[in-house]
C-alpha cells in the first residue's frame, strides 16, 4: 500500500519510517526537500515530493504537520488529491502560547475539534484521528512491560478506521475506536494530558493504555 | 482519618463505602437522608448529615455531584467548613445535553475547567480532581489483568495532593500528579472519554493506565 505524507517534521519523519519499515511504499511530502536531506539519506527507498504530490501518491494519507496549519497544508495538497482516502489526523488544536503550569491552550472548544472542522471542509476526504496522543519515541512498535498501550481512534468511515486498525495492529498498538468524528473532542485533549509530564518532569516517552478487563 | 462527602448519588456512595472498608469515619451529606435509607442499613456505621454537617465533620471533604450544581452545593456546604481541608473534586462540567455520537457536552472551555472556577469560588479549599474519569463499579480496588488503573490528579496544594495520594494507594490505584489546578483542563475532559463506550456499547467497566516504563 502506498502512504503519502503530508509534512516533514518529526511526527512524519518516524511515521514514514515506521510506514517503511512494515513494507509500505512512503513518499513524504514537504516544502523544504533540503529540510529532510539526512532523512532521505537514512530512507533511500522513500519518495520526497510536495505536499499535491505526496497526497496523490498515498491510497492513504497522513496528516502530520502543526494544527494551525494543517487546513492550509490539506488546501496545499489539494481535495481532489484526497478523496476517497483514509485521511491519518495525527494533528493537535495547539495555540500560538506558552504552556500554564504545563497545560497547553487548544484555539478550538469542547464542542468544535480541529478534526471536524477538516472533516468539514474536505468531505471527501476519509478522517480518522490517530497518532495523536503519544512521541515520536514511541509511536511504532512501543515496548511497556505493562503490555500495548492503547490508540484511540475516531472518524466517519468504517472502512478508512479498519485500515488504520490494520496500520495499528502492525504498529504495535491496541486500537480502542471510539465511533465517529466527534469523539475527537475527547481524543484531542488526551493530548494536552500527554504533554503535561513532559513540560513538567522532560518525560517525553509514556502512552495511555484502556483497561478492559 | 474523617472523611465528609457531599452529594449521596452513586458516585458518592461508592466512595463513602470504600473509605469505610479502609477504616475512615465517614459522613454522607444530602438534601435527602430518605433516599439514603438503603444505603445506611447497608453502611450502618456511616454518618449521614446535611452538605454543611458532612464538611464540618470532615478532615477531608469529598465533592460528588452534578457538575452544574457543584458551586452550588459548596455554597450550601459553607466556605467556612471547606478551609485548610483537602476538597477531592470528583465532579465533571457535563452539560445538560444529550451526548451526540457517544460524546457529552461541556459547559467550561479548554481554558478554564470547573475546578478552577471552584478553586477560584472557594481559594481557601485545597481542591483535588480525582475519581472523574472511572465509573462506580471500579472506583474502589479495581482489579484488571494489566495492573493497576491510574488516577490522574492535580491542585495547587502538595498536603492535599499527598493526602489524596495516599488514599488512593489504599483504594488501589496509581496515582499520576499533573501538577497545579490547571491541569483540571486536560483531566475533566478524560470523563468524556470514558464515557464514549458506555454511551455506544454500555460498557461502563474500564479505567485509563499510564504506561511509563
Amino acid at each position: 500500500m502506498k502512504i503519502g505524507l503530508i509534512g516533514s517534521g518529526t511526527v512524519a519523519q518516524t511515521l514514514a519510517a515506521g510506514f517503511l519499515k512494515h513494507g509500505y511504499e512512503v513518499m513524504l511530502g514537504t516544502r523544504d526537500t533540503a529540510r529532510l536531506a539526512a532523512w532521505q539519506a537514512s530512507n533511500p527507498e522513500a519518495r520526497l515530493g510536495s505536499f499535491a504530490q505526496a497526497a496523490a501518491f498515498g491510497e492513504a494519507v497522513v496528516l502530520a504537520v502543526k494544527g494551525n496549519v494543517a487546513a492550509q497544508a490539506l488546501r496545499a495538497a489539494g481535495a481532489d488529491n484526497l478523496a476517497g482516502k483514509p485521511l491519518l489526523d495525527a494533528c493537535n488544536p495547539i495555540a500560538d502560547a506558552p504552556p500554564v503550569n504545563g497545560v497547553l491552550s487548544f484555539f478550538t472548544t469542547y464542542g468544535d475539534s480541529l478534526m471536524e472542522q477538516l472533516q468539514c471542509e474536505f468531505p471527501q476526504a476519509h478522517f480518522v484521528k490517530v497518532f495523536n496522543s503519544v512521541g515520536a519515541a514511541r509511536m511504532v512498535n512501543p515496548e511497556f512491560k505493562a503490555g500495548k498501550p492503547t490508540m484511540f481512534i475516531c472518524g466517519n468511515d468504517a472502512g478508512a478506521k479498519a485500515t488504520v486498525t490494520k496500520i495499528l495492529d502492525q504498529f504495535g498498538w491496541e486500537t480502542a475506536d471510539m465511533g465517529a468524528a466527534e469523539a475527537a473532542r475527547a481524543i484531542e485533549p488526551l493530548c494536552m494530558l500527554w504533554c503535561i509530564p513532559g513540560f513538567q518532569r522532560n518525560l517525553w516517552t509514556h502512552a495511555f493504555k484502556l483497561l478492559i478487563e
